[in-house]
């Protein structure tokens, strides 16, 4: 299963491509920071990302998109350009036809670090070690954007096994 | 000059064009709330919005598109979704190459009533006027968005005003 991860942002939206097999194991596909210039109108910074993250989907079809959600307990403005920023991935997902999942900072978090409370450096740390990667995504978006790919992965994963054997167990 | 105005929202968007015409004549063109429903995923809830307006854009090919401002006063969870429809309107304006403007919620009762503060009965009676209709439009999210337009129209025509007066002093 190829994952999307999103950690979305105006300034800053974190895309991450992994690939994942059966027993944990991802393979790292694709890593890049989308930016967009600060002093763009809102509308053209808009316009910039969802062609990119459009370009993205088209490109390396994933089967599943991830997207963090969004909490308003930063900066107001920045809250509500990374909420339109998450509408766009899930937009794009809806419209390509393709699973979308959102996760809280701390599912994430939890997933690739066993904290939900992990700082930025523990998540890169287990992301560069889960990915076996011989240098650290920078910057941080980046490795967020893994991470969440990752979260749902194993998710999909174990989602997976279960239903197999429940499959199993009907099929007895 | 004709003018969409929006007043975003996940569960009710209004949506509400108007001509505008010199000395602050503005007619209805249209006028509609675009719903989606409570219990569809977040994302095909996005992809109905953004179906809509693009339909209306192209419909009623608007020289400019305004967009009620978000604020995070409100709940949470509403004011994200707020955001991500305002998102979705902002795209298709840049997207089409349409100018597009954000409005405070008292810029636009201060336009249409001559009162920041003005509540929803005072907007629709004025709107009501303005437009020279015979019934109200009801919900107030439809007569939000005219609102939103109207504004729009007079500050595009002062601007207008402006810009031909500043003609006039340079060819003089």
């Amino acid at each position: 299963m190829r994952v999307l991860g999103i950690d979305p942002g105006l300034t800053r939206c974190g895309v991450g491509i992994v690939d994942s097999a059966p027993g944990r194991v991802v393979k790292l596909v694709h890593v890049d920071v989308i930016r967009s210039a600060t002093d763009l109108p809102l509308e053209k910074r808009l316009a910039l990302i969802h062609f990119e993250l459009s370009d993205l989907i088209s490109r390396f079809a994933p089967d599943a998109v991830a997207i963090e959600r969004v909490f308003a307990q930063a900066n107001v403005r920045t809250v509500m350009g990374t909420a339109q920023v998450s509408g766009l991935g899930l937009l794009l997902a809806a419209q390509m036809d393709i699973p979308v999942q959102t996760y809280t900072p701390s599912e994430v978090k939890a997933s690739v670090s066993g904290n939900g409370r992990a700082d930025k450096n523990q998540v890169t740390t287990m992301v560069t070690r889960i990915l076996n990667l011989d240098v650290a995504p920078k910057p941080a978006d980046a490795a967020d954007a893994l991470a969440i790919a990752i979260c749902h992965s194993w998710r999909g994963t174990s989602m997976q096994r279960i239903a197999q054997a429940a499959q199993r167990i009907n099929n007895d």
